[in-house]
């Protein structure tokens, strides 16, 4: 069985444009949630103290999966359509240690 | 309806006692989630080059539930157990973006 992919995205929305970059975030994880077999996971939250810092927990089945969701039209729709809002993206690779909800 | 209480916890560990808080902290993750109906997720993961740099994203029913939490015995024990092993830890409060899973 391949390793599952699991990642954090830090990205700094600029905040003139926060609202809609939200309202695009969601839409795109609720696609790729609900249509790709391989992406597991999505949880995005806001900093409390600074809501333009997003943070997303992004689980994959494993990387061909992620790789197969960088070309679904939903994602490429959000990545073009988001651009000019983000003002840095940092993705940094994670190991689960223990992950469990209800 | 009282809100859910979002969190991610960011701890440096002691590397030389990594291994046993990984092992701690699991214990304490299953048995929050498996004996606690408001604790509903519970995601640590350790930073792939920085494994000592554990970040748990956590979420809980509502302030309620995680005041609850605070004062059960596995996490109490938890606590006393890894105090020693602990460099750093930030609670960053967060609010849900949009949080999806299979």
């Amino acid at each position: 069985m391949a390793a599952r992919m699991v990642r954090i995205a830090e990205i700094e929305i600029d905040p003139a444009q926060l609202d809609v970059y939200r309202a695009l975030l969601s839409e795109e994880i609720e696609a790729s949630v609900a249509w790709e077999p391989g992406v597991l996971m999505l949880h995005a939250v806001a900093e409390r103290d600074r809501p333009e810092c997003i943070r997303i927990l992004e689980v994959y089945a494993d990387r061909a999966a992620y790789e197969a969701h960088l070309t679904t039209p939903h994602f490429l729709s959000y990545k073009e359509a988001t651009a000019g809002m983000v003002r840095s993206l940092r993705l940094v690779d994670v190991d689960p240690v223990m992950m469990r909800g209800k």
